[in-house]
């Protein structure tokens, strides 16, 4: 959930000069249009990492819009009057009327991330509050209101790198606060129980916007732009349109850095090694699966990547040494008549395997984000719950003792156009090259967005996603058997 | 939840049998239909205390319906390959294709509540199974399903007849498990389980349909009318309109029995009778708002009913011994300007009083479920979330000590028209009747129907509605005092 934002997103200053005086424009512009409709109200919840730039754009939203029109909202300790009441009491009171926008900084989260960190109450204590600030938001929403969440995310590194700096400049060591030192000791936690609340609350009607907090102007402008781009779609929405939830879609990242950008495609195996890698690799997962303690555990292996990324070849090594009684592969395609009159994920739930079996999926539930997005075979409302419902779904294959294994196997275009080329001119790979390969390939950045889209929302630490390197398919599958067999090991390890 | 399925709904056998030729047909017509659109599955899901008649609507259903295009599924024990995936892969791998029915006889709700009856887990972890129902089933329903569900009740006396009758009747006592006389003896915990898992997932999409279980015919018609309105509805809906959630509306009782009919409204007080009681519960409030068990509490007390009931006149009674600085009236008329640019509830939440004080709020939040729904001042969708939302809120009360209750004051039509005359005719009266009381007074059988449902769907244990019998004045103001001390003692003896 927040790989994208440790990956030193920036923007220079330069670029930031020239953009801002056009985005608080429109920023401006876009306030005045919703006052005057007054149709629906904008919330924007402001959560994360300490340092990472909350307070900072606190102030910047203070500045660049109409300070009439937005206001701002603290939540620290509660009051002899909120004391006296219901918790959410205090939260209702500050909330802004249609037509105006209310930032909370400090919200329904802050309260239950101290909490869980600090140990006052479980992971079971922690999903009721969870649930109650789904609802709160869900019946905010459906209220009319337009939701903006923000998580300000910076490195375990990062953070410390900027306390520091922070501490050894006399200037301002002021800010530096007891909770900073704190959090800076809790990082892990905080980070792993966040990761639970984002992951559960990201919805939809109010999804989250991970922002990497380390540069100034990057952060600034993401959210600057976020919010406009959500207000615009909101404005110019009808009143009734269901078709889309009321919030904005994901937008790509303002300085065209992603993940996928951030790999080293270059990255190769040779011969040699690759076969002594390959063989020791092939007889570890052969191993563990016939650990005893496998029969705790079931194994699911989903295998995306751009078209010729070598998804099949790197199936046949992960099985090439393994009792095929173990295993099974599901090859997805278009849905079966019978799976089409049944919710999308019901052709997945049907092939879960049994405790210990294994499962490759030759494409995955993540289709409806990538294909049917892309393509529009579903409408925006379908694929944005997605999110929400796949992470739920692998939640449930965890809980169960699931080991789940995503793969997205990542080549350059390029490397692709080789091998469309190479399989159009070998005769008995010719059945693996179509039209449709071609017509997707013209597609690539709709795909890489979406891509982008699908990391940023569903790499949980339950499932996280392994992006693989795939230029070189020896290393690519090197690094397929390596990651299954270190996950598995893991699993054991915990149990 | 369950009060009005404690009143002894019947409906005689020539009724039934001369209505359920043509309910049987129209039923089969809406399945034939169904399979032709094939354009969404039905799931029932049937629960509720065991030897209220589940297994037998299992029956019903079979006779009733085509079985080809209907499929029961029980889930007792689950087996090998069940055991050995996640929970919710039995329940997936048995979902009906769209065109088609399946009932659920024995699903996700009955490992929770047996689960947390027997004491294997508590509130929290309960919650979390209730939430994860809540999210398949809302799944389930965006996806197009259309849902029932329905709880088959009967009151503790009730069930020991039931049970009683079978034991002694050498041909039937088989039929009593000693699941049967397990829950008989587990009923208080099972009946208050149920209703916070009812509490918690009768939601706009997916409602609960609460069926007494004594009379054979009585249940059997309800479940077949409630799918045939429902089906009809979905069946008509166009396949986008978002209008109405994808479920039916609530709808009256068929044998016309409702908890209103049930009072007895010839209840009076004489007038000596009278002083004396309402002075005596007068003293009683003043000394338990002075109590310092107070300060842990604040007591919220919604004021419902009929136009003319005498909802003011009983306010008065209630404040008339007590020190003005302890508590506050909130008068609920249309909403400001302020309040129009707000979520409804917020109107609300804003009066919300202290711990250590009373609010009486004559009219409440439940005048969207009552005005704005039969005036149309919100559309179906809006209405039918909002007995979800207000269970949610008024929970959110009763977790922060806040105690709560909820007073219909119920008159019949011939006092209504006597007090409007009077009203009219007495010069210091006439302020209190306008044009619009006439015309509520028309739309008298529709206001029935929703303070019905109103009462069905939010009289919950943690705060449950008191009908008030209020033909005699004297007679319903010491009932609402009286009732006032009474959850006050309650919640005193709690503590």
């Amino acid at each position: 959930m927040f790989e994208s934002a440790e990956i030193g997103h920036a923007i220079d200053k330069a670029t930031f000069d020239a953009v801002v005086p056009e985005l608080r424009e429109a920023l401006l512009q876009a306030q005045y249009e919703l006052k005057d409709q007054g149709r629906f109200p904008v919330i924007i919840l402001l959560c994360g990492i300490e340092g990472a730039g909350k307070g900072e754009t606190v102030k910047l939203l203070n500045e660049w819009m109409d300070p009439r029109l937005i206001q701002v909202n603290t939540f620290d300790q509660q009051t002899d009057e909120e004391l006296a009441r219901p918790p959410a009491w205090r939260y209702w009171r500050q909330l802004p009327p249609k037509g105006h926008m209310g930032v909370f900084f400090g919200n329904w989260y802050s309260q239950m991330l101290q909490g869980r960190v600090q140990g006052h109450f479980k992971n079971a204590v922690l999903d009721q509050a969870i649930d109650a600030a789904s609802a709160l938001e869900r019946m905010l929403c459906d209220e009319g209101a337009l939701i903006f969440k923000f998580w300000f995310h910076l490195s375990k590194k990062q953070m410390r790198v900027r306390l520091k700096s922070l501490q050894d400049d006399p200037l301002h060591s002021w800010r530096i606060s007891p909770l900073d030192w704190q959090q800076s000791k809790t990082y892990d936690k905080y980070v792993r129980v966040g990761e639970r609340v984002l992951r559960r609350t990201s919805r939809e009607f109010a999804p989250w916007y991970v922002v990497e907090g380390v540069d100034e102007y990057y952060r600034s402008l993401t959210v600057g732009q976020t919010l406009l781009d959500g207000l615009q779609a909101a404005l110019k929405a009808s009143g009734q349109s269901q078709a889309q939830p009321h919030a904005p879609p994901p937008t790509p990242s303002l300085d065209h850095l992603s993940l996928l950008d951030s790999l080293d495609l270059s990255q190769a195996l040779d011969k040699d090694d690759y076969n002594e890698q390959l063989v020791t690799e092939q007889a570890r997962l052969s191993g563990l699966l016939r650990d005893k303690r496998m029969r705790k555990h079931a194994l699911v292996a989903a295998f995306e990547g751009n078209d010729a990324a070598g998804k099949g070849g790197a199936i046949r090594r992960v099985t090439a040494a393994l009792d095929p009684r173990l295993y099974r592969i599901v090859q997805v395609a278009a849905p079966t008549d019978e799976e089409s009159a049944q919710p999308y994920l019901w052709r997945f739930w049907r092939h879960i395997p049994a405790r210990g079996k294994f499962t490759m999926f030759d494409r995955s539930w993540y289709g409806r984000v990538l294909v049917e997005r892309v393509e529009g075979f579903c409408s925006p409302a379908d694929w944005l719950r997605a999110y929400g419902e796949i992470n739920d779904f692998e939640e449930q294959l965890a809980d169960a003792g699931v080991v789940l294994v995503k793969f997205w196997l990542a080549i350059d275009q390029d490397t692709q156009l080789q091998r469309f080329q190479e399989r159009e001119q070998t005769p008995f790979k010719r059945f693996k090259i179509t039209a449709d390969d071609w017509r997707n390939r013209e597609k690539w950045p709709l795909y890489r967005d979406a891509v982008g889209d699908m990391v940023d929302r569903t790499s949980t630490e339950i499932a996280p996603w392994t992006l693989v390197e795939a230029n070189d398919k020896r290393f690519a599958r090197v690094k397929v058997l390596r990651t299954i067999n270190e996950a598995l090991e893991a699993a054991f390890a915990k149990d």
